[in-house]
């Protein structure tokens, strides 16, 4: 708005702030075949399950305790707990649940995790405004694009410079779903979407502590508190994404434009979520998955001399942690999860348990992975070699991982892991029926049922 | 902590994350000379007239409406209001009121106004936690020495990127004060600053907008939420600012790491900190001072056929808006401060009224003025040229303005402009008893009388 010496791009920019405010406000409900409906529910399901199950973590349990600081007013639910908190602090803390064990959901073509800042912020703002789970439902889908495509627009660009790309486009998508939740016009969408412009939240160098789960978090409340700004008349920037001092062009050395609207309102990102079977970071998968592999095939671990992997440039960088100490740190290393592939045949929060990652002859397999860059491997992919000690060599070279676009979890996989996440929290009778609310989600008529059953009650089997 | 891959600059970056928490953790009290000390009681009261002058503003009444949607706690005073909110939100508000008027502090070096982060978080805090006025005054003059030390490390080229710096190091500086007020010990306020690292807040393109003064008040409040996360055992990384992937060299191409630690607790970048005689951007500050000048000299601003002003580029970069409509429109305008100063011989509040922006004759003198770049001219000076119509030129030389380090204020005149932001607030009897109160505020025993007297009372004169 003031600055008068404009870079090129700045002047070649679209006004994408205005188009997808625009979309955001006017698109219609439901305005998306069958797929891309079930792909919303797909997504929402794994998301509470996530956050349900991290419910009694130490990350919620301190976040928690800073959050009471503030005396907050009863609005919304805690997801598997029985504190209730304002809408914001629900946001967060749900936001950050959702996010502490690594085992949420990929948007795959830019690693964002969509739907902890989405649907963290809609679901407490629409327990607290009574909002239908049809408004949920557009909310996310719409919520997602936001963020997905403005992440397709500064991918890889925005990640490698040190964005944790997951809060840092993630309050786009929150203020746009939370907009369309608060039944916001185009003009106070955009104003929303250009509030939240000003709140990128997360750098990479967090990855193994709590502050990453807060991103997502704290992604998810400044969203909604943007839209919420927005409604009572707050201003920002019409073109606060595309402008040369705008939001991408500050945080990004790439801008795509042409990736924010093009199929816009007929092509959905949604569709191209995935979710997590194992409890750690995305680019380790392929990893668990061939190791696992291996197990089935009747290596055992006790008796591998050498494991070898093959992995694109950036696995490594994420995840070569070689001597992890603790959970957390595990799941940023690719030698344990290797590990747990031999050693367990799969990956779930429980393998990321301290006790394990300590226990002498997981950490004696660990020590014998060797993982090697190759820049010809994709970033989904690996080729796992075991060199047993009679001198046997087994490889398995896993091109798209299980949970992968193109080696999807199934509906089955998804009920299963949901259980396994809420069962401890929740009991077992209201995990089942709150997975049958969750695929009724777009047709109930308000959120009750649904966040009655996502919180711990007395006597629960 | 997970990078393995790092580059040169993070292998030779001091850890300068655990140098800024022992030194705000442990500095002694009152560590520094008289002269520091009073600059601390200056950079109050200054905020504190600010905040408490815009308290009736659109800005606040539309982010007060946002948080009321949260139902706040009532835990803290919102400056020059009857209202009381969560101690997150009263910084947030205040925050925002302190800089809606453009009219607070400069720490020159950086152009971060660094009061509005850090002040506005450590009051409200403070005045929960029941603080004395010695620990605001202490958290002050630390939290302002991290945002600017921080700045410093990375200006210009942070700023030149688009971050606006008082939001995107405002974060920090007030984790850092707010760590103190709550008397963290130096792993807990290491944890903090690293959680606020996460967090930095705005873009320039917001100039001219709402989210503008929406930057200090939201990095108060995420410094605060920061400070808060670490003491109740939320981590982060141990070197969030220095990694290759942490804070500073994802938002910044430049970092001159000594800038950070030299002279640490010898030097405070409190005693940089200037003050504004005019309610608009710094940089226009030597044109409405030689303006100013020219009507002192006797120049009628009717008689003037064209004002020819020569400016550094970036003054007119952040300023070149030639037809402002509003008042804060004209705050970005040199052309228009350039006619206030000839009009008026003042630019306060009351200047930036968007009938006094559209006034014809104030349109006609403002059409007149014609800016130059000049590189060889700094950003704090100005040469301004009055042609009369009798063919006379006049020229003013500005080198440092009034207000400038070179040129500041004084205390009278510090309190003279306190004063006409607080008398239509709080009276004229309270206002008075106010200074006094800020400038024993190092000696206070607790916040109540202060914050007493910064809300408006039924009755008051």
């Amino acid at each position: 708005m003031v600055n008068t010496i404009q870079s090129a791009a700045d002047l070649n920019a679209p006004p994408v702030t205005k188009i997808l405010a625009e979309y955001v406000a006017q698109h219609p409900s439901q305005g998306w075949n069958p797929e891309v409906e079930h792909e919303a529910h797909r997504t929402f399901l794994n998301w509470l399950g996530c956050a349900i199950g991290a419910a009694n973590h130490e990350s919620v349990h301190s976040a928690l305790g800073a959050v009471h600081e503030f005396a907050p007013s009863p609005q919304a639910t805690i997801l598997g707990r029985s504190e209730r908190v304002d809408m914001g602090s629900a946001a967060l803390i749900n936001g950050i649940s959702s996010h502490t064990f690594d085992f949420d959901d990929t948007h795959l073509k830019t690693v964002i995790h969509p739907a902890g800042p989405v649907a963290s912020a809609i679901l407490a703002l629409g327990e607290h405004v009574k909002a239908s789970g049809r408004q949920i439902i557009d909310a996310l889908v719409l919520g997602i694009d936001v963020a997905c495509r403005v992440g397709n627009c500064m991918y890889p660009d925005h990640y490698h410079i040190g964005w944790h790309i997951t809060g840092s486009t993630g309050m786009l998508g929150s203020a746009a779903a939370c907009s369309r939740v608060l039944g916001l016009n185009t003009h106070q969408t955009q104003m929303a979407i250009g509030i939240a412009a000003s709140q990128p939240i997360g750098v990479r160098e967090q990855f193994g502590t709590m502050t990453k789960p807060f991103h997502p978090g704290g992604a998810a409340r400044a969203g909604q508190m943007s839209a919420l700004l927005a409604k009572h008349g707050f201003t920002s920037s019409p073109k606060a994404l595309e402008a040369g001092r705008g939001f991408i062009q500050t945080v990004s050395t790439k801008a795509d434009w042409k990736e924010i609207d093009q199929q816009l309102g007929k092509s959905f990102e949604i569709s191209l979520n995935t979710y997590k079977p194992f409890a750690c970071g995305i680019v380790i998968h392929p990893t668990i998955d061939a190791c696992s592999q291996l197990k089935a095939k009747g290596v055992d671990y006790r008796e591998v001399q050498k494991i070898e992997l093959k992995v694109h440039p950036l696995v490594l960088e994420l995840t070569g942690k070689k001597t992890p100490r603790t959970g957390l740190e595990g799941k940023f290393s690719i030698y344990y999860g290797a590990a747990l592939g031999l050693v367990f045949g799969r990956a779930s929060e429980h393998e990321y348990d301290d006790n394990i990652v300590n226990r002498p002859d997981v950490i004696a397999i660990r020590d014998k992975v060797i993982a090697q860059i190759d820049p010809n491997m994709s970033e989904a992919s690996v080729e796992a070699s075991a060199y047993l000690m009679n001198g046997q060599k087994i490889s398995i070279r896993v091109e798209h991982a299980i949970g992968s676009l193109q080696n999807p979890m199934s509906d089955q996989a998804l009920e299963d892991k949901f259980s396994y996440l809420c069962e401890p929290i929740i009991g077992a009778r209201n995990t089942k029926e709150l997975i049958q609310t969750c695929w009724q989600l777009g047709k109930l008529k308000n959120l009750d049922a649904l966040l009655g059953l996502s919180v711990p009650k007395i006597g629960n089997s």
